[in-house]
C-alpha cells in the first residue's frame, strides 16, 4: 500500500503499538546548567541563555523563548510610560474641572432615577468616587498612550523580526528549506480504515478522498464554529441578563444597606462570573478546536498544526474579548432614555454606564479579567494541575510496584522521565501569550497599567515555563523551525486590530471627545467650566410613563431631573430628539476616529520603514564572509592555474619511477577530464573545494 | 589611488575621453523579429513576445513591458466594470428624482446671486444641464466601482508578484544576489577633484565625504523641494484667482452672450491652463530632480536612481494631482453664504462649485487633465521630441559631410547606431505609468471612465514603447534585475492612498450621502421627493450686506432666495448658524469613510491573503526539480556504496599488473581520503555529482 510506505514509531504509537517514544533529558551537566542559570525564578533579572536553549530543545522551542524574551525585554518602556500616563491621571485629578464639577454638591443636578418605581431621585455629586476614579483613566494623556502602544506593537514586530533574522543567522537556519513532510501516522490510519470499508477502493484516490471531506467537514465545521461562537454570546448575555436582574432585585430591596451597594456588588460579582465562565469556556474550546481540526483530517503535521491554531485562536480571541467589547461598545447605548427606556423581558430596563463613564467600568473588567486569567491560568492550569496529573500518576504506578519495591533496581532514566507529563507542543504556550498581547494592545486606551501586569506576569513566566519544560516534561523532539510561523500573522493582525479599536474605544467610550467639543465650540468662557452641565439632558417627569415614576421621593417637589445624553429639552418643538450637539459631537467622535485611524497608519508604515528587516552586523558580516570566499576562490583558482601550467602531476609520485609513459598519460588524462567535469557540473564556489582536496 | 581602482569605459565617458559606448542593434533576424512581432500598431491585439525582448534588451527592460502587460491586460476588466457604471448613470438619468426636481420647472426654486451686484437671482431649473450629467457619473454604482477598483489595485499587485515570479523563474533570475556595485564615475570624479582641492587629504576620508555632502545638502535638498511644492501650489492658487477674476470680469459684462457661457468658458480654459502649466512643470521637475540628486552624489548607480524617482515622483505626483486635491476637496467649501461670502484681495468672491455639484466639476478637471496629458505626452514628447533631436542630429552631422560623401564608404552599423537617440534609462517611462495609475485609482469614484482611456492609452503606449526601443534608441546595455524595484513599493503605496481618497471624494464630494441620509431620515414618504428643496437653505435679502445685493433685477420682489447648503432659516433663532441636518450628514459623511476604509483594507487583505505568491504550477515543478535530484542522488549513492563494497579499484587497472601492494594502498587511501574530504566540505547534493566524476 503506498500510503503506508512511511512505517515509523509515530505510525506504531497511533496505532497503540507504543505507548511513548520520546528523547531522554540529559542528566549531566546541560540540564544542571539550564535549570541553574534559566529555570530558577531568582535567575529572573537575567539574560535567558538562548543558545544553550535551542542546544538542549531545537531551534522551535529555543524561537519561542526567543520571542518571549523580546517580548517581555520590550514591555519594560511600555510599562513605564504606562505608568507615567496613570501618573498624570493621579496627579491631576485634584485640579480636573469635569470630576471637581461633579463633586461640587453646590451644583445640585437632579438624576433621574435609575430604576422604575423602586429608585428615587438622586443627586449628582454621590456619583464623585466614580468620577475622580474615572479621570485615572480618561485623560488626554491616554490619547497619547493608545498612539504610542499602537507603534509599539509595529516596533515589537519589527524587532522580533530583526532578532529572528540575528538567531537564524547564529543558528545556521537561512538556507533551510522546508523538506516534503510526511502524512500524519492518524491521517493515514484513516484512510486505510475508510478504504477497507469502501469495496470499491478504485474510487478513493487520495485527493477525491480530500475534496470530499473539505466538502462534507466544512459545513459541519462552521456550523460547529457558529455554536461555539453563539455558546459566548449567550454567556455573555447571561451575565448581562444576571446583571440587570440582580440590580432591580437588589434595588426593590427596602434595606438601604443593600441598595447602597447595587453597583458595586453587582459589577464585581458578574465580573467575576464573566472570569469563570471565560475560564471554562477557554478549556471546553481548546478540546473542541482539537476535535474539529481532527474531523478535516489535515495530511501533514504543519497543516494541522495551522488550522488548529486559527480555530483555537478564533474561539479563544472571541471568549476571551467578547464581554469586554460589550462594556467597550454596547452597554449602555441600548438603555434609551426617560420616559421611553428600553426592556428586556417587558420587565427590566437595559443597564446603562456608571455615572462617572463607560470607560471606568470598561477598565474595571479588562483589569479583573487581565489578572484573573493570567493568576488562575498561571498558577491552577501550569502548576497546580500538572503536579496533579503527575501524582495521580506517580500514585497509579506505585500501587503495583508496592511490594516488587525491594527486589527492583533503582529506577533508569526512560522510567523517570516516562512519569514526566508528555510534551503537547507549544500552541497553548504561545496562545496564552498572544492573548495577554491583545489586552495589551487591543484596549489599551482604556487602561494605561495593563503593560505593567503583562510584564510582571511574563517575568514569571519565563521561569514558569523553563521549569516546565527542564523538570516537568518529557524532553520534546527537536524541531527545526526558520521562524514562529502563523503566529506572526496573528500578531501583526492584533496590531492592526489594535489601531481602529483604540480609535472607537477613545472616540465613543471615553468622554475625551465631548470634552473637546465643549472647550472649543461650546464653551463660553473657552474652559471646561460648566462641561457637566452641557452633558446633561432635562427631562420632564410628567412625561413618565404610569407607573414608572418614583413612588415616593426624599426630594421634594421635583419637576424636572436630568440625564446624560444630547436631547432637545421637554420644552423644544421635537422634545426628546437628538439634538444639535449630539450630531455635532458625532461628528467630532468619528473624524477623530478617522485622523486617528490614518495618523496611526501612516506613522506605523513610516516605523516599518525606517527600521531594516536585516540588522547591519548581519549585512556586514554576510558581505564580509562573500568577500572571503570570492578572494579565497580567485586565489585558488590562481594558484590552480599555476599548478596546472608547471608543476609535475602529483599522482605520478605516487607510482614508481619504473611506471611506463602510457600509464602516466593515463592518469593526467584523467585528472584533465575531472577538472572538465567539474567545470561542467558544480558551480564556482565548490570547485574551489575540489581543486583544494585534488591536489 | 584606491579610488579609482575600477577604471573603465563609463569612468572614460564622464571624463569626456570617448563620447559614447553602446552595444550595436542587431541586424540580423532579431530585430527584425521583435519589430514585426512587437513593435507595429497593427500587433496590438497580440501578447508581447517578452522572451524575445528580455533576449534583445535585458532582463531589467523585459521586465518593464511584461509589467505594462500585466497592467494593460488587467485594464480590461477595470474598463468593461468601468463602462458598465457609466451605462447604469446614462439609464437611470430620466428616472433619477434628483435630477429631475432640478430640471422641474413648476418647482420654481429662486436661488441666491452668483457673484455681487452684477448678477442677477436665477432659477435652479437652468441648471438642468449639470444636474443631468452629474447624475452620470454621481450615483449608487459610482461607490460599488470605488471599491471594485481598490480590490482590482490589490489584485493587479498580487498577480503582478505572481508574474514576477514567473518570469524569474523562468529567465533563472531566483538565485542571483546583488553583487556589490561599483561607485558611480561621477562620483568618483567629484572625489577626486574635491581631493585635489583640499591639500589636506588626509581629512577627507571616503566616509566623511558622504556624511558631510549629506548633512550640507540635505538642508538645500530639503529648501528646493519645499520651493518646487511653493511653485506647484502657487500655480493652482494662480489659476484659481484666474477662475475668479475672469468670471467676476465676465459677470460684469454687459453682453448677455458673453454671460451666459461663463461658466464653460472660464472652466474649459482654467483647465486648459492647468494642463499647460503641469506639462511644463512636469519637464522642469524631471530636470530639478536630475539636479538635485546629483547634488547628493550617490555613490552608486542603485542608490542614484533611487533616490531620483523618490524625488522625481514626489515631484510630479504633486504636480499631476494639486489641481484634482482642490477641486475634489477644497473648492466651494470656503465660498461662506450669501451676507457673509468669503472674499480674496477683498474683491472678489471665492468660486463655488457648480449646482450641480462639484463632481461633475472634479469630474471635468481629471478627464482633461487625463487625456490632454496622455496625448500631449504621447504625441509631443515621445515621438515629437525624439524625432526633432534626430533631424537636428543628422543635420548637424550632415553639413560637413557634404563633400566627403562621395569618397565615403557605405556606413556602418556603429554609425547608424551613433546618430540614434542615447538610452537614459526607464524611469520616464515608469513615471508616466505610474501617474497614470493615479488617475486610474485615486480619483476613480468620480471618473468610472478612466480606465478605458487608460486602456486605450496603454494599447498604444506598449507599441509605440516598442517602436522607440527597436528603431530610435541606441540598444541600450543589457541589465539584470530580479523585480521592478522601488516601483513596486510606489504603486503599493498609491493603492493605499487610493482607499482613503476614494471613500472622501465619495463622502464628501458627491451627493451619496447627503441622499441617503435624506431619504432614511428626512424623507415622509421614504423616497427622493423633496431632496432638491431639503438640501436648499433659505437667505433673506434684506440680509445682504450693502452694495451686494444685485443691482437689478428681473425675478421681481424677491425676498427670500435659496442657496446650497444646511444652515438654519433666517427666522430661526441662531439664523444662518449650521444646521441639526449639517451634523448629521457630516456624521453620515464620517461614518461612511470609517467604514469605506475599514471594509476594502479588510477585503484587500483577504484577496492578498487567498491569492498565493508563487503560482502553482511553479511551486509543483520546483518540487519536482528537487524530488529529481534527490532521486539521482538516492541513486548514485546506493551505486558508489555497491561499488565501494564489491568492485576493485578503478584507479588500479590503470597501472599494471605488476604494481606492488604498497602503492596499490596507497592509491586505495587516496580516495578513501578524497571521499573524506568531500564529506566534510560539500554539500550533500554535490557531493553525488563529485562521485559521479570520481567513479
Amino acid at each position: 500500500m503506498p500510503l503506508l510506505s512511511f512505517p515509523g514509531i509515530s505510525t506504531l504509537i497511533a496505532k497503540g503499538v507504543y505507548d511513548a517514544a520520546f528523547p531522554l533529558h540529559d542528566v549531566s551537566v546541560s540540564r544542571e546548567v539550564l535549570f541553574e542559570e534559566w529555570a530558577r525564578y531568582s535567575a529572573f533579572y537575567k539574560y535567558q541563555p538562548i543558545d544553550l536553549v535551542r542546544k538542549y530543545f531545537g531551534e522551535k522551542i529555543g524561537l519561542y523563548f526567543a520571542w518571549l524574551g523580546v517580548y517581555t525585554q520590550l514591555l519594560i518602556p511600555a510599562s513605564i510610560v504606562g505608568i507615567i500616563v496613570f501618573g498624570y491621571g493621579v496627579a491631576t485629578v485634584d485640579t480636573n474641572i469635569p470630576s471637581l464639577e461633579m463633586c461640587d454638591e453646590r451644583l445640585n443636578f437632579t438624576m433621574c432615577p435609575l430604576c422604575d418605581g423602586a429608585c428615587d431621585y438622586w443627586h449628582l455629586s454621590t456619583a464623585c468616587g466614580t468620577a475622580r476614579a474615572s479621570h485615572l483613566f480618561d485623560n488626554p494623556a491616554t490619547v497619547f498612550f493608545a498612539i504610542f502602544m499602537s507603534l509599539w506593537a509595529v516596533l515589537f514586530l519589527e524587532h522580533w523580526k530583526r532578532r529572528q533574522i540575528s538567531l537564524s543567522f547564529s543558528w545556521d537556519l537561512t538556507g533551510i528549506e522546508e523538506d516534503e513532510e510526511h502524512p500524519r501516522p492518524k491521517y493515514e490510519t484513516i484512510l486505510l480504515e475508510k478504504r477497507q470499508r469502501n469495496t470499491n477502493a478504485v474510487l478513493y484516490t487520495v485527493h477525491f478522498l480530500d475534496i470530499y471531506h473539505t466538502l462534507t467537514n466544512c459545513q459541519s465545521i462552521f456550523f460547529s464554529l457558529c455554536c461555539q461562537f453563539g455558546l459566548t454570546f449567550s454567556a455573555v448575555f447571561g451575565v448581562i441578563i444576571y446583571r440587570i436582574t440582580i440590580s432591580a432585585l437588589m434595588a426593590m430591596s427596602p434595606d438601604p444597606e443593600i441598595k447602597s451597594n447595587v453597583r458595586v456588588t453587582v459589577t464585581a460579582t458578574a465580573v467575576i462570573i464573566n472570569l469563570v465562565v471565560i475560564l471554562i469556556l477557554d478549556e471546553i474550546y481548546g478540546t473542541v478546536a482539537l476535535w474539529l481540526t481532527e474531523l478535516e483530517i489535515p495530511k501533514t503535521e504543519t497543516n494541522f498544526e495551522e488550522r488548529l491554531i486559527l480555530k483555537a485562536f478564533l474561539l479563544k480571541f472571541m471568549n476571551a474579548y467578547a464581554p469586554i467589547f460589550y462594556v467597550a461598545f454596547f452597554k449602555g447605548r441600548f438603555a434609551g432614555r426617560p420616559g421611553s427606556y428600553v426592556y428586556v423581558f417587558n420587565d427590566y430596563r437595559m443597564e446603562e454606564c456608571a455615572p462617572g463613564g463607560c470607560l471606568i467600568e470598561l477598565c474595571i473588567q479588562l483589569s479583573i479579567i487581565m489578572l484573573g486569567k493570567q493568576l488562575i491560568q498561571n498558577n491552577i492550569f501550569e502548576i497546580g494541575i500538572p503536579k496533579l496529573k503527575k501524582l495521580i500518576r506517580t500514585l497509579k504506578e506505585k500501587e503495583p510496584t508496592q511490594k516488587e519495591k525491594d527486589e527492583e533496581r533503582p529506577p533508569r532514566q526512560w522510567n523517570l522521565d516516562y512519569a514526566l507529563v508528555p510534551f503537547e507542543g507549544l500552541t497553548p504556550e504561545y496562545m496564552e501569550m498572544i492573548i495577554q498581547f491583545g489586552f495589551v494592545s487591543l484596549f489599551v486606551a482604556s487602561f494605561p497599567l495593563a503593560p505593567l501586569f503583562a510584564l510582571l506576569n511574563n517575568v514569571i513566566e519565563i521561569r514558569l515555563d523553563a521549569r516546565k519544560f527542564v523538570t516537568e516534561l518529557r524532553r520534546p523532539v527537536a524541531a527545526r523551525a526558520k521562524d514562529i510561523g502563523i503566529w506572526y500573522n496573528i500578531l501583526s493582525g492584533m496590531g492592526k486590530l489594535s489601531v481602529i479599536i483604540n480609535a472607537f474605544v477613545i472616540a465613543f467610550t471615553s468622554d475625551f471627545i465631548p470634552r473637546l467639543v465643549y472647550q472649543y465650540m461650546y464653551s463660553q468662557t473657552g474652559t471646561m467650566h460648566g462641561f457637566i452641565d452641557h452633558t446633561l439632558s432635562f427631562f420632564n417627569v410628567s412625561n413618565f410613563k404610569p407607573g414608572t415614576a418614583p413612588h415616593s421621593s426624599d426630594h421634594g417637589d421635583i419637576t424636572v431631573c436630568r440625564y446624560k445624553d444630547y436631547r432637545e429639552p421637554p420644552w423644544s418643538s421635537d422634545a426628546y430628539q437628538f439634538s444639535k450637539q449630539y450630531w455635532s459631537v458625532l461628528s467630532a467622535r468619528l473624524a477623530f476616529v478617522i485622523l486617528f485611524q490614518n495618523l496611526v497608519m501612516f506613522l506605523s508604515l513610516m516605523v516599518a520603514w525606517v527600521i531594516p528587516d536585516v540588522p547591519k552586523t548581519i549585512v556586514e558580516q554576510l558581505k564580509r564572509e562573500k568577500k572571503l570566499l570570492v578572494d579565497l576562490f580567485l586565489q585558488e583558482e590562481k594558484e590552480k592555474f599555476q599548478l596546472i601550467q608547471t608543476r609535475p602531476l602529483f599522482w605520478t609520485s605516487l607510482c614508481p619511477e619504473s611506471l611506463g609513459s602510457r600509464l602516466l598519460r593515463n592518469i593526467r588524462l584523467l585528472e584533465e577530464w575531472i577538472f572538465k567535469q567539474l567545470d561542467l557540473i558544480l558551480p564556482r564556489r565548490y570547485h574551489l573545494a575540489v581543486t583544494y582536496v585534488m591536489l
